[in-house]
């Protein structure tokens, strides 16, 4: 008997022949179960309680240690050890196979929704419940913006109907008729979203984007309301009363919309967009249009969903875009991604609240699945985000707290802003419109064809810049991005522009 | 002038005074853009090239060198050093901020759609298209199963519009009708799903599930036609006549689906199905079957997609479950996810085949996003995946290969199903219909009650298994699992048994 780990009485080095390969192998492994507590045990509890203050755990079997799991046996975070049938795709039986693998946080990627490892609610409130938006203290990760979007939705479908209800108690109907796509288990409810907004590209989250003909062309969508979205004039404090006027109607279209697809039997459960269309134009609107809007949502009962995928991460100044309408309550659901490293939504954690609809409830039949303890499952997936996500953003947000990186943006994106400003002074006939919020900034081109032009002539020149909407360009600096990287980015555009002059 | 890294010259130690935190601060940077060639320049090119060869690479900037990005600057393997404003989430930015971001292949979460790293087409050839499946040679990876299933999904109706065009350029009133989800840009397609198929929880995916109500409930779906999936006796060999009789009554009633969609004006654009059922509850078809199944779809012009989420990756004792069906050309499409460590599609690569429906076409205007050189972006999100995984992916397949894991999973899951059959004689009130490939395993279990028991008192015993279907146990036991493994779970199992009988 071989120990490479003295100090593990019970890892032994297994030695057998192997059939197949005809040669004896080697395999470090424990030698067989080995049941300490009741599972889940005592420690699992108490990390399920605490993950319960922060997400739906309803499916959680109970918590495991990865860094002691070997070969067949998975160690759960109360020293059991169990032979696991249950579909490890987590390679914990690779650990001793591959020096790659010492990397343990990151091969052991868990179904973080049935066995999550000891330390995902510590990091998960250390990196994103730590800049959760207000009136809001639970968060659903995923992999990535789609699904996020897409399993947002699902919530509000579900809150919708459980307010149609009355009780959150299906009938017997609801549960026959979903199993073949009929109403009412599969409802006709939408989502109002706006024209120029982009949410996605999975086919619920598509049905809401409206940026650009090519994501959407050739897919079959939902007959889902939407809505246009403030057209304004730039600077906004220039030309306040025709923005309101621009905006009034809008919100009005809103609410017609909202009536109308109500009275086609196809009500709207949830409004989405974004503090700024991003991939639609770097379009603006004001604090008293999300205000109204907000309040329109709830007039109406329907849900409110603010999709900061491309706005979070506090490129804006603020953490969170909708942090500059200055509401205690600016939202029923907030998505993110990108910037953050992984995917998810926050959501509100009063019980009358959204988030009831994300428990499990007593009247379905469980789902037959890994978990016998809980009927969730029903905002899930296999992998609901990866681990090692957060606890790089748990560093990231260390990095931007301990540089005061979120003052700098807001400083660097006001010169930044300025110098678009004496740009478009100086050469009126090629910009316009320059906007911004921190260094979430954007100015529109003449047409097209110059636009791209001068993106090309920025990088022959060592400055990559992206293009939004029919005709601006966006720019998109990472947090670390100085004064100084404005002044040499300015010289360079101004080179630029004066080719195109 | 202070230098960390004495053999990168122009990488200096800028120290300037933060407004902001009124102090002096550090950042280790460039000093500025540096272009070497033209962008992309050879080297892009050439990675440009070999990545073509596996996947769609129309919307690719240029490959980067994130190992030498710092700060605001990001270098392309041509060595070009350029300021990059065109939103940076991956996290070079942080590289010397941080010990845990020298982890740099994890940091850098590249957008790999638009610009991967240099050694992206390298890992995914030993990755990923090293295992591909008989007839496919190109591949795109996805965050996770659903996505995979969902750009699955869009491909085939990107496809069959093509095909139904004769060419692939839209029409303006596609074009316009899209952008408010209205035929004919959004087409009225469909997928044909079957009853008790497993696809994922995003809309479109969610739209072909059909194992539990759970699942489904509450949220609007497609009107998709649904085809039974024949309910054959086990041992299959024992009940061939059977078998084949209700194999064939499915068969019938997929072509009158087709035939019904298409006169209902909604079409199948493609047939979506899994090599075994899993969710469903592990219900096993014959080859003979699916080899029908693929003529008719070829015979009515739908793209055939086979799920491979949770049977792909060697479990069956085959790396894909319908290498089991002895087909040349099994499958369009064969979408995987889980063990694989990250998610994705294969496809064809015939040119009158279905990858053409990916590619960029001519008629449309670019997107107007970051990329200027392409119309790609059809089949596109932020991150298509995370090359770490496939990092990990290529030691997982060297292991399965260096240790002949298929063939131990051939000979154990031969063992298990002995043992299993052996049991069900034993225990013919409690156990039926054993059925496997590989160690990919399932028995019946009276009633739904007593099989959740069994699976607490295994657990208890320190041996975890999971459910399946209405009342069925699944194993699904690591690619580890050896006969010595059998031995120990078939004693607990029999022990448990013995309590219930």
């Amino acid at each position: 008997l071989h120990t490479l780990w003295p100090d593990k009485q019970e890892l032994r080095l297994v030695r057998y022949v192997s059939k197949a390969a005809a040669k004896t192998q080697l395999e470090f492994e424990y030698n067989g179960p080995s049941m300490k507590t009741e599972v889940p045990g005592p420690r699992s509890k108490e990390l399920t309680k605490q993950l319960g203050e922060m997400q739906n755990v309803g499916a959680i079997n109970f918590f495991c240690n990865y860094e002691e799991s070997r070969g067949n046996y998975l160690v759960d975070v109360d020293g059991n050890r169990m032979l696991d049938y249950t579909d490890p795709l987590y390679s914990y039986w690779l650990v001793h196979r591959s020096p790659l693998f010492l990397l343990s946080a990151f091969v052991n990627r868990p179904a973080l929704g049935i066995m999550p490892p000891e330390n995902f609610p510590e990091k998960l409130a250390e990196s994103l419940l730590s800049v959760a938006p207000s009136g809001m203290s639970r968060v659903q990760t995923m992999a990535c913006g789609s699904c996020s979007n897409e399993n947002a939705y699902k919530a509000m479908f579900i809150w919708y109907r459980n307010k149609e209800r009355g009780h959150n108690i299906p009938s017997d109907e609801d549960m026959s008729s979903c199993m073949i796509n009929q109403s009412p288990g599969c409802p006709d409810l939408s989502i109002l979203s706006f024209m120029g907004g982009f949410h996605g590209r999975t086919m619920g989250c598509l049905a809401t984007t409206h940026s650009k003909a090519i994501h959407k062309l050739d897919v079959p969508s939902f007959d889902w309301p939407i809505a246009p979205f403030p057209k304004l004039k730039y600077p906004l404090e220039e030309f306040t009363r025709e923005n309101a006027q621009e905006e009034a109607r809008c919100l009005e279209e809103v609410e017609d919309l909202i009536v109308q697809w109500r009275q086609k039997g196809r009500p709207v459960a949830g409004i989405v967009i974004e503090p700024i269309q991003a991939e639609g134009g770097d379009n603006h609107a004001t604090p008293d249009f999300f205000k109204k809007l907000r309040n329109i949502a709830r007039k109406h009962g329907s849900a409110f969903h603010v999709d900061e995928v491309q706005t979070g991460g506090g490129t804006t100044g603020k953490f969170w875009a909708h942090e500059h309408w200055g509401m205690d309550d600016p939202a029923d659901i907030v998505s993110f991604s990108k910037k953050m490293l992984t995917g998810g939504f926050y959501h509100k954690d009063e019980p009358t609240s959204l988030w009831l609809c994300v428990s499990s409830f007593p009247g379905l039949p469980h789902c037959g699945c890994v978990c016998l303890l809980s009927q969730a499952y029903r905002i899930f997936n296999t992998w609901m985000g990866d681990p090692s996500k957060n606890l790089f953003l748990a560093e990231v947000l260390n990095v931007i707290r301990r540089e005061n990186l979120l003052e700098e943006v807001t400083r660097s994106g006001k010169t930044l802003l300025q110098g678009l400003y004496q740009l478009q002074d100086q050469y009126p006939n090629l910009l316009s419109s320059a906007r911004g919020q921190g260094t979430f900034c954007a100015i529109d081109i003449r047409d097209d064809a110059t636009r791209n032009s001068i993106i090309l002539k920025a990088r022959d020149k060592g400055v990559l810049l992206g293009g939004c909407g029919d005709r601006s360009i966006r720019f998109r600096p990472a947090l670390v991005f100085k004064e100084h990287h404005v002044h040499m980015f300015l010289n360079v555009f101004s080179d630029v522009l004066a080719e195109h002059n």
